[in-house]
């Protein structure tokens, strides 16, 4: 009877992370909410969607023709981090300890979920790859992450073999304790052990 | 530097039950999303604040000049519920155990939060309940539900004086095991406890 408000449900319950229950949640605070907020979230989706773009060189985000970082002459541009999301890159710029370039996935390959080397930002990787000196591996210490970065490995190897292939390291997260670390982290940290 | 994405990330981030990381994930989604489903989302939003009223009734979301429900003559006109919020509501029609009418506060009285009685749909209450037999109040067993059930209790009794006042039962959840049970839970159990 209110199609309007279970029309606004029903999207808002296929949100990741949410579901029916948070969906109807979300949409009656947006249809109470005071003043200009909900018409405000409203423009700024359309906004997003009209105005931001792919960097076409890394798949970051950008309103320009390149992102800030491609733009930028005094990033390292001989080596790039292969990150699985603008996320993942935001929380790397955020150490401020990595200077060079990025090439953002967008995804992961997951068979299970039919993504494959197509569905995610992988096309242009090797002709970057082969003018850089470094290319660091910077997916997520996951099923998909690892095999991505398997993946990846593998096709650099061959179409892109003088280039340096890296990974980040695994090994205890700071602030860990190795009482309650899972086993495969402390394999990690033990294989990793750096000589004093 | 993409001020649209940071704009969109902090309005999100704004919703009931999000924050800054699951803002920001959000807007990389609907930045991302395939076909338009974005757009139709922003349109959904715009619809409801445009098509959607409050009953004048009983404040339930309505898109005419009165909800399904107040406008159904088979429902009990003399028994008025007063439940919190729309989904509470939902969730009472769904068992179609109860065919009165309702009265929907949209929160509770919150003291802590600097709202009181002209903060919430309490204004009609007391005309509605003058000419009803039983008013049955049904905010959540939390303390903001029962402070505003009191309240109401106390109102309607001095403005209702002849209206038949009820809540809802407390004790046991089907499928509840006594061992878990919270004390409070308990001894609502126990004090209502039924006579065979």
């Amino acid at each position: 009877v209110n199609d309007e408000l279970d029309n606004l449900k029903k999207l808002l319950a296929r949100l990741p992370g949410l579901g029916e229950k948070s969906g109807a949640r979300l949409a009656y605070h947006l249809w109470r909410a005071p003043g200009q907020y909900s018409e405000e979230l409203a423009r700024a989706i359309l906004a997003v969607r009209e105005k931001i773009g792919a960097c076409p060189v890394c798949g970051n985000p950008t309103s320009e023709d390149k992102c800030v970082i491609c733009k930028n002459p005094e990033r390292d541009q001989k080596t790039i981090m292969v990150v699985e999301s603008p996320q993942d890159l935001a929380a790397i710029e955020s150490t401020r300890s990595y200077t060079g370039l990025y090439h953002v996935l967008h995804g992961t390959l997951s068979p299970l979920a039919g993504k494959g080397p197509g569905d995610i930002n992988l096309e242009s990787l090797a002709r970057r790859a082969a003018g850089a000196a470094e290319v660091i591996l910077a997916t997520n210490p996951s099923a998909e992450g690892d095999a991505t970065a398997s993946y990846i490995e593998e096709r650099l190897a061959a179409e892109a073999p003088d280039v340096k292939l890296s990974r980040l390291a695994r090994g205890m997260t700071v602030g860990s304790e190795i009482k309650y670390l899972d086993p495969l982290s402390i394999q990690h940290a033990l294989k990793g052990r750096q000589g004093k």
